[in-house]
């Protein structure tokens, strides 16, 4: 089958002739039909401090995908061959005190689609049937390869609840988009939304007309946000922007016992005012990482059978996987939302 | 002034001429602009055990109101002449262990204006601040006095969150059809709503077209259900008709581990299969009454301000005072939504 | 093997020699060392309505274990030969919704061992490894069979907090001391409980000398309950008896605002006036069976860790397999606390 | 009457002749019997930037107190002369969203006894009605005087659950020490404390016996946490420090899904690795200032009334309100437990 692999410890990757993949007994053999780049395709095709400090190569990477089951395990009992599924990318083990605890999510012994194993940049990928999700009847498949990033957006947001609360996006990449549709869907009083790159500003200005999108460095933030809140901030903060000025301005925007969730990922240490941003204030501060398995997927699920929000607009291109250079090139410039490879 | 005052214990009410009410020195003097009438307002226009229990006579009744403040008390700090306020009916001690504890609404020395209070069928009533909620400047005075009806339903529904969940509602008089909006508006995963009596049905269904509106005995409710969540049964359930039946529909309809709210009031013991209907489900079940104070209506305006729900179709009749005899004998026929007396 | 069978629909039960069971990829065989007996065997012996409707025999039944591992199945990987393990009972499919948002002890397709699978009144038991549980180094066998049981307690007792609040248990079976143990191991401010059983009453309050320990027939339960709570009643009622009576009086002595859990399971339909139990005092009601897997587990050792309990004098008699007979006429009398069976 | 007033913008204070305090409508006038010197007063009296920044002199000083009632305003209806009191010190506005929503110790408008207002190190000190709690019969008012303090540790460690938990404090002055008593009152599992104080090391020792404390810099703390808890470390960390070096500890001992509180009040900005510290962990993170009102305190007086800890031993000195200089130069020193002023 023909697969991007990453063959070298340099910028690029490489499409090649290779065997399917062999399934265990707990394994689903799925025909990748949509996948998704994700910034993680990005620091390994841009082989970044990140991916050198994690992958082994040869690697075939891409782990947001949907497709369909060709083949099941002697053990698998959940799956069928022809269902349709989606990929939760988080390979759990099940035995330890997070697995034990109903947190997969953060297991003590993680491996990651795409990283750790073998990934959907292919026209097939194994999927543990502990991370295979039935797609609805009537959702494409496209849909279904973007409902991972979904669902980190969902695991930022769903903390706790959100109808009639006020929220604030930094970040207006696919997955703060997202966070700012669910929160809509899900009742939010009043959105707002930061970031720098005017792609992504005029992005999500187009998909969510309702929210008041900023330009985190342009425009008054910290007025308009407590103009409009009477001047006691925002409900909750999400940081998508994982720099210094965008968790400061995530706890600037934040009201008096409020709570933000971090997802965003710093490369570097950042420095904050605990005392105001954290203590007298009493915030919540959530760390946020991959998506709760499987009460995420279920609420997103939900909140799309419901009409609340329609992430397609969000997907802006789609190209054959054999025009993966242009396609990564072009994530990596920010300058799009999110994009598909077709095998 | 003209008061709707209730004078002898059997069916009935007058319109006289009272004096002004005297305010203390924690007190609004409100203009009543717009008052609804409540199922508590039947029961003591038609003189019900319930009322019986509770009133004594004369007393000016009605309790869901809004208005202008025309006077305000020496020690008030938050609300001066000219607010337009909506009145929280739960007059609280603050400084019982409920009070002190973030639950007012249920005081342990609750008073409840229209009950134990003169009240708002009048052309003034008087207002303790600390029952005070100052309306936002767009918002009608129409809907602020019906807020406190939608802050019961959304007390019953926001026990915990929505997003994303089915819900059921058995029972669609106005604060069932609030519910169904909330719901709604918070992003429920898909909504069913019961009740027998053809007009709240038809009310139901022309408020929320999206959601399935069922009569409780005729329909096949339970198949219609279970085939719409996957044999599960819904997430939440909000119990309002206060029946034997109700009751027992609202369990039946329920998932395991889903959430019951008890809002309606049996007037009579109810007897259930606690095994099935509460312990093997893992049902949470909450009994429901009053609104948090303040959670909720800062929930609900919220909401409101999202454009999340519309309320003013369930308003379908207006009365001058003066007709009040026509209003209240139409709210005990069940035959309307909810019903304003303009003095 | 030696093994205790119920073989027919009678009163009664077998010891009789079958063979050692065989495992799958996924099983551990056990080597019993105690086993306690439950309400449940008890139902089995006695071959109740309950148990007629759920058995097919021949069946070994007994599931609150622990013992050694002797071998393992080829798929396993959490545990190895010369383990020492407890059972947890309910077998869960792993696949179901409940099963994937943390609700294994609610599966949608449970099995329970020694009900739907042969269990462990015999010399070895098969338990597959999704439930089984390590035993800390130091801690005795014979605890390690009671583990089950003190996680009901602890998965009606710990819904939510305890620390600082008061608990009223409503029995004093096994549960019910667990159920206090564990709520002043966690810091309740007070704790009462009530049985009519004369052998109950003494063991409890041998067991727990600092709670109140009450006739719930003979003494004036609510009146010490509300003096010594300043009126209030307590925060917190475990209702174990599965009656009536119990069922009132763990409302009538619960506080505004208070939590009860249903876990004694009522064999008959029970009548509520739910107005004042329930809804005016805004209770929550959690249904609570089995045990929350695998937290409730963890909690419980914890707390056993710290020495904030000792659950051992409990265990109130011992018996080899053989005297069975005895064993199981004791625990229906209900003279005895816990009572054990060693193989 | 005599009382401790901070005359100029340097260090020191001084011991006056002043007027009794006239009491308002909401007012209550206490006979203070003992005060207890707070991290505040320390700032106040050696004149810190905090101090500069926040008073305005005169000012009597003083807040964490008890005493008895001798007079009350016209309009305070819970409480009478003669009853014995302890101080709440933040004095909420009670009409702003956070007074309204049951955070008034977060009040938008706070004011601070013996900041804002004069305070308690004098014979005589104002209480607004609001802000006093009526001692339990059999409390001593010693223990009354220090109950403040003991809320700030109850805050922030109940910002959940703790039965059954690890939980580890970074600072042996008082507040950690009670963090360590409330903790082990309440069932953790195991519980680790550090400091680099000798005297505090000494004392944290003294009064938690089974507690592991441990030197901050000298001891392999994070050795010794992770042998203790199979190496996933606490699942509680309380940040007392209000340092660099103890919020990074904080964060190296927590576990996976952990939460820590930060109530230690950094000076100077903390820079952290987020990634790493609170994201992939998915940690919790609770900034926790003063106390819930009155949440925090009915939970204390409960495990105070079951006996769960006993924090007198934490008071290790007492002086007359005339050696004021003697007693304030001790807590600077910080070579001390909580220290008494008695007027």
């Amino acid at each position: 089958m023909k697969a991007l692999v990453k063959t070298k410890t340099v910028r690029g990757a490489e499409l090649l002739d290779v065997e399917v993949p062999k399934i265990g007994p707990n394994d689903l053999l799925v025909k990748v039909e949509a996948a998704a780049i994700c910034g993680t395709d990005n620091h390994i095709y841009d082989w970044s401090p990140w991916a050198a400090a994690r992958l082994k190569l040869p690697r075939i990477f891409g782990h947001e995908y949907a497709g369909e089951v060709v083949e099941v395990g002697s053990a698998v009992r959940g799956f069928s061959v022809g269902d349709r599924v989606a990929a939760e990318t988080h390979i759990p083990c099940l035995t330890c005190f997070q697995c034990r605890t109903g947190r997969q999510h953060t297991c003590e012994k993680m491996q990651i689609i795409g990283v750790h194993t073998d990934g959907a940049f292919a026209e097939y990928s194994l999927l543990p049937e502990a991370c295979a999700w039935k797609l609805a009847p009537d959702m494409s498949t496209e849909l279904g390869a973007i409902l991972e990033p979904i669902g980190v957006a969902a695991n930022g947001l769903f903390k706790d609840r959100i109808d009639g609360l006020s929220v604030a996006v930094v970040g207006c990449g696919p997955i703060g988009i997202f966070c700012g549709q669910l929160a809509q869907g899900a009742g939010a009083r009043q959105l707002f939304l930061t970031d720098v790159n005017a792609y992504r500003l005029d992005l999500a200005r187009k998909v969510l007309p309702a929210a008041r999108v900023l330009n985190a460095v342009e425009d008054d933030v910290l007025g308009v946000v407590r103009e409009a809140t009477e001047g006691r901030g925002v409900d909750v903060a999400i940081e998508l922007s994982g720099t210094q000025p965008g968790t400061e301005q995530a706890f600037d925007m934040l009201a008096k016992g409020g709570r933000a969730s971090l997802v965003g990922l710093p490369p570097r240490p950042v420095t904050l005012e605990m005392t105001s941003a954290i203590i007298y204030r009493e915030a919540i501060v959530y760390g946020s990482t991959g998506r709760l398995m499987w009460d995420t997927w279920y609420r997103v699920g939900g909140l799309l059978k419901a009409g609340a929000f329609d992430p397609m607009p969000v997907i802006t291109h789609r190209f054959p996987l054999s025009e993966y250079a242009q396609a990564l090139e072009l994530t990596l410039s920010a300058n799009a939302g999110k994009v598909l490879l077709m095998p």
